[in-house]
Protein backbone atom coordinates (compact mmCIF):
# COMPACT_ATOMS: atom_id res chain seq x y z
CA UNK A 1 0.00 0.00 0.00
CA UNK A 2 1.54 3.94 -0.86
CA UNK A 3 2.63 5.87 2.05
CA UNK A 4 0.09 8.27 2.86
CA UNK A 5 0.35 11.36 1.37
CA UNK A 6 -1.27 13.40 4.65
CA UNK A 7 -0.54 12.81 8.26
CA UNK A 8 -3.15 15.08 10.49
CA UNK A 9 -2.73 14.86 14.45
CA UNK A 10 -4.84 15.24 17.04
CA UNK A 11 -3.86 17.87 19.54
CA UNK A 12 -4.58 17.23 22.89
CA UNK A 13 -2.42 14.03 24.49
CA UNK A 14 -1.25 13.61 21.03
CA UNK A 15 0.97 16.66 19.91
CA UNK A 16 0.80 18.65 23.54
CA UNK A 17 1.03 16.67 26.73
CA UNK A 18 -1.89 17.39 29.37
CA UNK A 19 0.00 15.97 32.29
CA UNK A 20 1.17 19.43 33.94
CA UNK A 21 -2.66 20.21 34.21
CA UNK A 22 -2.49 17.34 36.73
CA UNK A 23 0.73 18.66 38.40
CA UNK A 24 -1.39 21.85 38.64
CA UNK A 25 -4.01 20.09 39.83
CA UNK A 26 -2.16 18.57 42.77
CA UNK A 27 -0.79 21.61 43.93
CA UNK A 28 -3.81 23.46 44.51
CA UNK A 29 -5.67 20.56 45.63
CA UNK A 30 -3.10 18.45 47.42
CA UNK A 31 -4.42 14.68 46.97
CA UNK A 32 -6.96 15.46 45.03
CA UNK A 33 -5.09 16.42 41.67
CA UNK A 34 -5.30 12.88 39.40
CA UNK A 35 -8.92 12.06 40.37
CA UNK A 36 -9.56 16.08 39.32
CA UNK A 37 -7.61 16.02 36.21
CA UNK A 38 -8.97 12.49 35.34
CA UNK A 39 -12.97 13.84 35.96
CA UNK A 40 -12.08 17.23 34.34
CA UNK A 41 -10.80 15.12 31.24
CA UNK A 42 -13.47 12.83 31.09
CA UNK A 43 -16.20 15.58 31.60
CA UNK A 44 -15.27 17.83 28.84
CA UNK A 45 -15.10 15.05 26.38
CA UNK A 46 -18.55 13.97 27.50
CA UNK A 47 -19.96 17.47 26.57
CA UNK A 48 -18.60 17.77 23.50
CA UNK A 49 -20.41 14.53 22.99
CA UNK A 50 -23.49 15.94 24.29
CA UNK A 51 -23.16 19.18 22.41
CA UNK A 52 -22.83 17.65 19.15
CA UNK A 53 -25.47 15.13 19.37
CA UNK A 54 -28.90 16.70 21.12
CA UNK A 55 -30.66 18.99 18.75
CA UNK A 56 -28.21 18.33 15.82
CA UNK A 57 -25.55 20.58 17.11
CA UNK A 58 -27.50 23.36 18.41
CA UNK A 59 -26.28 23.53 21.67
CA UNK A 60 -22.46 24.03 20.42
CA UNK A 61 -20.03 25.87 22.62
CA UNK A 62 -16.60 26.30 21.89
CA UNK A 63 -14.07 23.43 23.59
CA UNK A 64 -12.94 26.29 25.62
CA UNK A 65 -16.32 27.00 27.16
CA UNK A 66 -16.66 23.66 27.38
CA UNK A 67 -13.47 22.89 29.05
CA UNK A 68 -14.18 25.47 31.75
CA UNK A 69 -17.78 24.09 32.50
CA UNK A 70 -16.31 20.72 33.13
CA UNK A 71 -13.60 21.96 35.28
CA UNK A 72 -16.59 23.89 37.43
CA UNK A 73 -18.34 20.35 37.46
CA UNK A 74 -15.65 18.12 38.46
CA UNK A 75 -14.97 20.34 41.49
CA UNK A 76 -18.33 20.74 42.04
CA UNK A 77 -18.86 16.57 42.46
CA UNK A 78 -15.07 16.13 44.67
CA UNK A 79 -16.23 18.99 46.27
CA UNK A 80 -13.11 20.93 45.87
CA UNK A 81 -13.57 25.13 46.54
CA UNK A 82 -12.71 26.64 42.71
CA UNK A 83 -12.12 29.96 43.09
CA UNK A 84 -11.62 32.24 40.41
CA UNK A 85 -8.00 32.65 40.95
CA UNK A 86 -7.99 28.77 41.04
CA UNK A 87 -9.95 28.45 37.67
CA UNK A 88 -7.86 30.97 36.07
CA UNK A 89 -4.49 29.20 37.02
CA UNK A 90 -6.00 25.57 35.67
CA UNK A 91 -7.58 26.65 32.53
CA UNK A 92 -4.42 29.08 31.57
CA UNK A 93 -2.51 25.28 31.72
CA UNK A 94 -4.55 24.80 28.46
CA UNK A 95 -3.43 27.20 26.65
CA UNK A 96 0.53 26.84 27.34
CA UNK A 97 0.72 23.24 26.79
CA UNK A 98 3.88 21.48 26.34
CA UNK A 99 4.60 19.50 23.23
CA UNK A 100 6.56 16.09 23.16
CA UNK A 101 9.71 15.94 23.01
CA UNK A 102 9.66 13.33 19.43
CA UNK A 103 7.03 16.28 17.61
CA UNK A 104 9.71 18.65 15.85
CA UNK A 105 12.03 15.05 14.83
CA UNK A 106 8.76 13.80 13.24
CA UNK A 107 6.98 16.84 11.06
CA UNK A 108 10.45 17.50 10.11
CA UNK A 109 10.86 13.83 8.86
CA UNK A 110 7.55 14.59 7.29
CA UNK A 111 8.34 17.93 5.96
CA UNK A 112 11.55 15.92 4.32
CA UNK A 113 9.43 13.46 2.85
CA UNK A 114 6.73 15.61 0.77
CA UNK A 115 4.16 14.99 2.82
CA UNK A 116 1.12 17.28 4.31
CA UNK A 117 0.87 17.79 7.74
CA UNK A 118 -1.86 19.33 10.15
CA UNK A 119 -3.57 19.06 13.35
CA UNK A 120 -7.36 18.23 13.06
CA UNK A 121 -9.00 19.11 16.84
CA UNK A 122 -11.43 19.44 18.91
CA UNK A 123 -9.81 23.04 20.18
CA UNK A 124 -11.07 26.44 19.06
CA UNK A 125 -8.89 28.22 16.85
CA UNK A 126 -7.61 30.47 19.60
CA UNK A 127 -6.39 27.51 22.06
CA UNK A 128 -5.13 26.36 18.98
CA UNK A 129 -2.70 29.37 17.73
CA UNK A 130 -1.05 29.65 20.90
CA UNK A 131 -0.45 26.23 21.55
CA UNK A 132 1.08 25.59 17.95
CA UNK A 133 2.94 29.15 18.57
CA UNK A 134 4.07 27.97 22.14
CA UNK A 135 5.32 24.73 20.85
CA UNK A 136 6.91 26.22 18.48
CA UNK A 137 5.19 23.92 15.40
CA UNK A 138 3.80 27.24 13.14
CA UNK A 139 6.67 26.08 10.71
CA UNK A 140 5.64 22.75 10.07
CA UNK A 141 2.06 22.16 10.03
CA UNK A 142 0.35 23.14 6.90
CA UNK A 143 -2.93 22.97 8.02
CA UNK A 144 -4.22 24.00 11.54
CA UNK A 145 -8.30 22.50 11.60
CA UNK A 146 -10.74 23.23 14.00
CA UNK A 147 -13.99 21.61 14.25
CA UNK A 148 -15.24 25.02 15.11
CA UNK A 149 -15.42 25.48 11.52
CA UNK A 150 -18.81 23.13 10.92
CA UNK A 151 -19.52 23.08 15.23
CA UNK A 152 -19.55 19.35 15.87
CA UNK A 153 -16.90 17.91 17.80
CA UNK A 154 -15.16 14.66 16.81
CA UNK A 155 -16.22 11.65 16.35
CA UNK A 156 -18.97 13.39 13.77
CA UNK A 157 -18.43 13.30 10.32
CA UNK A 158 -18.42 16.57 9.94
CA UNK A 159 -15.47 17.27 12.03
CA UNK A 160 -13.24 14.27 10.37
CA UNK A 161 -14.13 15.67 7.20
CA UNK A 162 -12.42 18.82 7.55
CA UNK A 163 -9.37 16.78 6.91
CA UNK A 164 -10.27 15.01 3.74
CA UNK A 165 -11.55 19.09 2.83
CA UNK A 166 -8.37 20.93 3.54
CA UNK A 167 -5.97 18.67 2.17
CA UNK A 168 -8.06 17.88 -0.61
CA UNK A 169 -7.09 14.52 -0.37
CA UNK A 170 -9.47 11.14 -0.03
CA UNK A 171 -9.82 9.62 3.21
CA UNK A 172 -7.46 6.62 2.92
CA UNK A 173 -4.68 8.62 1.70
CA UNK A 174 -4.71 10.72 5.16
CA UNK A 175 -2.88 9.51 7.87
CA UNK A 176 -5.14 10.54 11.11
CA UNK A 177 -2.79 10.44 14.54
CA UNK A 178 -4.23 10.26 17.66
CA UNK A 179 -3.37 9.17 21.78
CA UNK A 180 -6.97 8.85 21.80
CA UNK A 181 -8.62 5.15 21.87
CA UNK A 182 -11.72 6.70 20.66
CA UNK A 183 -10.81 9.39 18.55
CA UNK A 184 -8.82 6.78 16.36
CA UNK A 185 -11.85 4.64 16.47
CA UNK A 186 -14.04 7.16 15.06
CA UNK A 187 -11.35 8.29 12.55
CA UNK A 188 -10.83 4.49 11.78
CA UNK A 189 -14.66 4.47 11.02
CA UNK A 190 -14.60 7.78 9.02
CA UNK A 191 -12.00 6.15 6.44
CA UNK A 192 -9.04 7.36 7.87
CA UNK A 193 -5.81 5.38 8.02
CA UNK A 194 -4.99 5.37 11.61
CA UNK A 195 -2.43 5.07 14.50
CA UNK A 196 -3.17 4.90 17.72
CA UNK A 197 -0.49 6.51 19.77
CA UNK A 198 -0.65 4.09 22.84
CA UNK A 199 1.56 6.06 25.57
CA UNK A 200 0.54 4.22 28.24
CA UNK A 201 -0.21 0.51 27.92
CA UNK A 202 -4.23 0.78 27.69
CA UNK A 203 -6.54 -1.47 25.75
CA UNK A 204 -8.27 -0.47 22.84
CA UNK A 205 -11.75 0.11 22.80
CA UNK A 206 -13.83 -3.22 22.39
CA UNK A 207 -15.77 -1.82 19.30
CA UNK A 208 -15.13 -4.38 17.08
CA UNK A 209 -12.63 -1.88 14.95
CA UNK A 210 -8.91 -1.79 15.45
CA UNK A 211 -6.66 1.24 14.04
CA UNK A 212 -4.96 0.65 11.54
CA UNK A 213 -1.72 0.22 13.68
CA UNK A 214 -0.65 0.95 17.15
CA UNK A 215 2.28 3.05 18.21
CA UNK A 216 3.61 4.16 21.51
CA UNK A 217 4.90 7.25 20.76
CA UNK A 218 4.60 10.05 17.77
CA UNK A 219 7.85 8.03 16.13
CA UNK A 220 5.69 5.21 14.98
CA UNK A 221 3.60 7.74 12.62
CA UNK A 222 7.26 7.17 10.33
CA UNK A 223 6.51 3.49 9.58
CA UNK A 224 4.10 4.34 7.51
CA UNK A 225 6.53 5.51 5.45
CA UNK A 226 9.16 2.96 5.29
CA UNK A 227 8.87 1.05 2.73
CA UNK A 228 7.53 3.39 0.57
CA UNK A 229 8.79 6.71 -2.24
CA UNK B 1 -49.20 26.05 33.44
CA UNK B 2 -51.17 22.60 32.92
CA UNK B 3 -49.96 19.72 34.34
CA UNK B 4 -48.36 17.12 31.88
CA UNK B 5 -50.54 14.97 30.06
CA UNK B 6 -47.77 12.07 29.54
CA UNK B 7 -44.95 11.07 32.10
CA UNK B 8 -42.15 8.91 30.42
CA UNK B 9 -39.31 7.56 32.10
CA UNK B 10 -36.05 6.70 31.80
CA UNK B 11 -35.12 3.25 32.88
CA UNK B 12 -31.75 2.14 34.00
CA UNK B 13 -30.95 3.80 37.16
CA UNK B 14 -34.32 5.70 37.57
CA UNK B 15 -37.06 2.50 37.54
CA UNK B 16 -34.30 -0.26 37.99
CA UNK B 17 -31.92 0.07 40.56
CA UNK B 18 -28.51 -0.67 38.81
CA UNK B 19 -27.06 -1.20 42.58
CA UNK B 20 -27.32 -4.55 42.53
CA UNK B 21 -24.47 -4.86 39.46
CA UNK B 22 -21.88 -3.19 42.01
CA UNK B 23 -22.85 -6.16 44.65
CA UNK B 24 -22.12 -8.77 41.80
CA UNK B 25 -19.36 -6.96 40.56
CA UNK B 26 -17.37 -7.01 44.20
CA UNK B 27 -18.59 -10.70 44.90
CA UNK B 28 -16.42 -11.42 41.74
CA UNK B 29 -13.71 -9.61 42.17
CA UNK B 30 -13.16 -8.19 45.71
CA UNK B 31 -11.87 -5.19 46.41
CA UNK B 32 -12.54 -3.75 42.29
CA UNK B 33 -16.68 -3.63 42.39
CA UNK B 34 -17.30 -0.34 42.70
CA UNK B 35 -14.17 0.70 40.39
CA UNK B 36 -15.81 -1.94 38.13
CA UNK B 37 -19.06 -0.78 38.21
CA UNK B 38 -18.31 2.51 37.69
CA UNK B 39 -15.94 2.27 34.61
CA UNK B 40 -18.43 -0.32 32.92
CA UNK B 41 -21.53 2.26 33.19
CA UNK B 42 -18.92 4.87 32.34
CA UNK B 43 -18.32 2.89 29.29
CA UNK B 44 -21.59 1.49 28.53
CA UNK B 45 -22.52 5.39 28.06
CA UNK B 46 -19.93 6.60 26.14
CA UNK B 47 -20.10 3.80 23.45
CA UNK B 48 -23.47 4.60 23.04
CA UNK B 49 -22.28 8.10 21.86
CA UNK B 50 -19.63 7.18 19.90
CA UNK B 51 -22.10 4.68 17.70
CA UNK B 52 -24.21 7.21 17.40
CA UNK B 53 -22.27 10.04 16.66
CA UNK B 54 -19.93 8.43 13.95
CA UNK B 55 -20.87 8.37 10.55
CA UNK B 56 -24.69 9.37 11.38
CA UNK B 57 -25.51 5.96 13.37
CA UNK B 58 -23.61 3.34 10.90
CA UNK B 59 -22.21 1.51 13.40
CA UNK B 60 -25.14 1.31 15.42
CA UNK B 61 -25.23 -2.18 18.03
CA UNK B 62 -27.96 -2.73 20.53
CA UNK B 63 -27.52 -1.91 24.10
CA UNK B 64 -27.00 -5.23 25.23
CA UNK B 65 -23.98 -6.14 22.91
CA UNK B 66 -22.23 -2.40 23.79
CA UNK B 67 -23.04 -3.23 27.59
CA UNK B 68 -21.06 -6.63 27.29
CA UNK B 69 -18.31 -4.61 25.15
CA UNK B 70 -18.24 -1.59 28.09
CA UNK B 71 -17.84 -4.80 30.23
CA UNK B 72 -15.01 -6.08 28.60
CA UNK B 73 -12.78 -3.13 28.15
CA UNK B 74 -13.50 -2.38 31.65
CA UNK B 75 -11.91 -5.67 33.10
CA UNK B 76 -9.13 -5.00 30.40
CA UNK B 77 -8.62 -1.90 31.73
CA UNK B 78 -8.37 -2.66 35.45
CA UNK B 79 -6.62 -5.94 34.79
CA UNK B 80 -9.41 -8.00 36.17
CA UNK B 81 -9.64 -11.70 34.35
CA UNK B 82 -13.08 -12.07 32.86
CA UNK B 83 -14.01 -15.25 32.14
CA UNK B 84 -17.29 -15.99 30.49
CA UNK B 85 -18.69 -17.31 33.10
CA UNK B 86 -17.83 -14.37 35.33
CA UNK B 87 -19.22 -12.40 32.23
CA UNK B 88 -22.57 -14.10 31.77
CA UNK B 89 -22.93 -13.62 35.61
CA UNK B 90 -22.49 -9.88 35.01
CA UNK B 91 -24.11 -9.37 32.32
CA UNK B 92 -27.08 -11.38 33.54
CA UNK B 93 -27.44 -8.52 36.29
CA UNK B 94 -28.71 -6.33 33.61
CA UNK B 95 -31.38 -8.97 33.15
CA UNK B 96 -32.56 -8.81 36.43
CA UNK B 97 -32.50 -5.64 38.30
CA UNK B 98 -34.98 -5.09 40.93
CA UNK B 99 -37.35 -2.03 40.62
CA UNK B 100 -37.10 0.97 43.11
CA UNK B 101 -39.57 0.46 45.94
CA UNK B 102 -41.52 4.02 45.10
CA UNK B 103 -41.99 2.96 41.37
CA UNK B 104 -45.31 1.11 41.67
CA UNK B 105 -47.10 3.80 43.78
CA UNK B 106 -46.26 6.58 41.58
CA UNK B 107 -47.44 4.80 38.35
CA UNK B 108 -50.91 3.48 40.16
CA UNK B 109 -51.18 7.43 41.17
CA UNK B 110 -50.54 8.20 37.70
CA UNK B 111 -52.73 6.07 36.14
CA UNK B 112 -55.42 6.96 38.61
CA UNK B 113 -54.86 10.36 37.37
CA UNK B 114 -55.82 9.24 33.67
CA UNK B 115 -51.96 10.35 32.96
CA UNK B 116 -50.56 8.11 29.66
CA UNK B 117 -47.25 6.37 31.17
CA UNK B 118 -44.37 4.40 29.51
CA UNK B 119 -40.42 3.82 29.62
CA UNK B 120 -38.10 5.52 27.10
CA UNK B 121 -34.82 3.64 27.04
CA UNK B 122 -31.39 2.93 25.66
CA UNK B 123 -32.20 -1.04 26.52
CA UNK B 124 -33.04 -3.15 23.79
CA UNK B 125 -36.75 -4.40 23.64
CA UNK B 126 -35.72 -7.68 25.16
CA UNK B 127 -33.94 -6.15 27.72
CA UNK B 128 -36.70 -3.94 28.45
CA UNK B 129 -39.25 -6.81 27.70
CA UNK B 130 -37.70 -8.79 31.19
CA UNK B 131 -37.56 -5.93 33.10
CA UNK B 132 -40.48 -4.58 33.00
CA UNK B 133 -42.43 -8.12 33.36
CA UNK B 134 -39.76 -9.05 36.28
CA UNK B 135 -40.44 -5.50 37.99
CA UNK B 136 -44.33 -6.49 37.88
CA UNK B 137 -45.09 -3.29 35.90
CA UNK B 138 -46.25 -4.47 32.36
CA UNK B 139 -49.62 -3.37 33.42
CA UNK B 140 -48.70 0.63 34.62
CA UNK B 141 -47.13 1.18 31.52
CA UNK B 142 -48.86 2.02 27.85
CA UNK B 143 -45.57 2.49 26.39
CA UNK B 144 -42.14 0.83 26.39
CA UNK B 145 -40.18 2.64 23.60
CA UNK B 146 -36.68 1.39 23.18
CA UNK B 147 -34.13 3.53 21.09
CA UNK B 148 -33.32 0.24 19.03
CA UNK B 149 -36.62 1.56 16.87
CA UNK B 150 -34.27 4.34 15.46
CA UNK B 151 -30.80 3.43 15.99
CA UNK B 152 -29.99 6.37 17.56
CA UNK B 153 -28.68 6.32 21.32
CA UNK B 154 -30.30 9.18 23.34
CA UNK B 155 -29.58 12.41 23.56
CA UNK B 156 -30.00 12.22 19.69
CA UNK B 157 -33.33 13.58 19.10
CA UNK B 158 -34.37 10.88 16.75
CA UNK B 159 -34.47 8.96 20.31
CA UNK B 160 -36.18 11.60 22.14
CA UNK B 161 -38.67 12.16 19.63
CA UNK B 162 -40.08 8.17 20.06
CA UNK B 163 -42.02 9.92 23.01
CA UNK B 164 -43.88 12.01 21.11
CA UNK B 165 -44.13 10.26 18.08
CA UNK B 166 -45.88 7.81 20.68
CA UNK B 167 -47.83 9.80 22.30
CA UNK B 168 -48.89 11.86 20.08
CA UNK B 169 -48.37 14.97 22.42
CA UNK B 170 -45.89 17.99 21.88
CA UNK B 171 -42.67 17.91 24.11
CA UNK B 172 -44.15 20.70 26.33
CA UNK B 173 -46.88 18.10 27.65
CA UNK B 174 -44.79 15.13 28.00
CA UNK B 175 -42.42 14.90 31.89
CA UNK B 176 -39.74 13.14 31.05
CA UNK B 177 -38.06 11.61 34.20
CA UNK B 178 -34.22 10.42 34.58
CA UNK B 179 -31.83 9.71 37.17
CA UNK B 180 -29.20 10.50 34.78
CA UNK B 181 -28.01 14.40 34.72
CA UNK B 182 -27.27 13.95 31.17
CA UNK B 183 -30.28 12.26 29.66
CA UNK B 184 -32.51 15.03 31.75
CA UNK B 185 -30.29 18.00 30.04
CA UNK B 186 -31.08 16.19 26.52
CA UNK B 187 -35.00 15.68 27.20
CA UNK B 188 -34.75 19.26 28.51
CA UNK B 189 -32.68 20.50 25.36
CA UNK B 190 -35.30 18.45 23.21
CA UNK B 191 -38.25 20.20 24.88
CA UNK B 192 -39.38 17.80 27.09
CA UNK B 193 -40.58 18.90 30.47
CA UNK B 194 -38.44 17.02 32.95
CA UNK B 195 -37.75 15.69 36.52
CA UNK B 196 -34.19 14.89 37.73
CA UNK B 197 -34.56 12.28 40.29
CA UNK B 198 -31.09 13.13 42.04
CA UNK B 199 -30.78 10.06 44.30
CA UNK B 200 -27.21 10.73 45.36
CA UNK B 201 -27.13 14.34 45.73
CA UNK B 202 -25.15 15.27 42.91
CA UNK B 203 -24.51 18.71 41.03
CA UNK B 204 -26.24 18.66 37.57
CA UNK B 205 -24.39 19.06 34.39
CA UNK B 206 -22.72 22.87 34.18
CA UNK B 207 -24.02 23.32 30.78
CA UNK B 208 -26.20 26.38 31.71
CA UNK B 209 -29.55 24.52 31.32
CA UNK B 210 -31.22 23.21 34.45
CA UNK B 211 -34.08 20.71 34.23
CA UNK B 212 -37.41 21.70 35.23
CA UNK B 213 -37.36 20.47 38.99
CA UNK B 214 -35.14 18.37 40.77
CA UNK B 215 -36.06 15.81 43.12
CA UNK B 216 -34.63 12.79 45.34
CA UNK B 217 -36.98 10.27 44.39
CA UNK B 218 -39.87 9.16 41.92
CA UNK B 219 -42.53 10.15 44.53
CA UNK B 220 -41.15 13.78 43.37
CA UNK B 221 -43.12 12.86 39.61
CA UNK B 222 -46.59 13.60 41.75
CA UNK B 223 -45.35 17.57 42.60
CA UNK B 224 -45.95 18.15 38.71
CA UNK B 225 -49.73 17.02 39.28
CA UNK B 226 -50.36 18.76 42.55
CA UNK B 227 -52.07 21.76 41.53
CA UNK B 228 -53.17 20.81 38.45
CA UNK B 229 -56.53 18.97 37.54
Amino acid sequence: MAAPRAVLFDAYGTLFDVYSVALVAEQLFPGQGQALAVLWRDKQIEYTRLVTTSNDGAHYQPFWALTEAALRFACRKLDLPLTPAREQQLMNQYRHLSAFPENRRVLQALKALGVVTGILSNGDPQMLGVAVRSAGLSDLLDHVLSVDAVRRYKTHPAAYALGTDATGLPASQVLFVSSNAWDALGATWFGYRTLWVNRWQQPFEALGTPPTREGSSLDDVLSFFDTAS
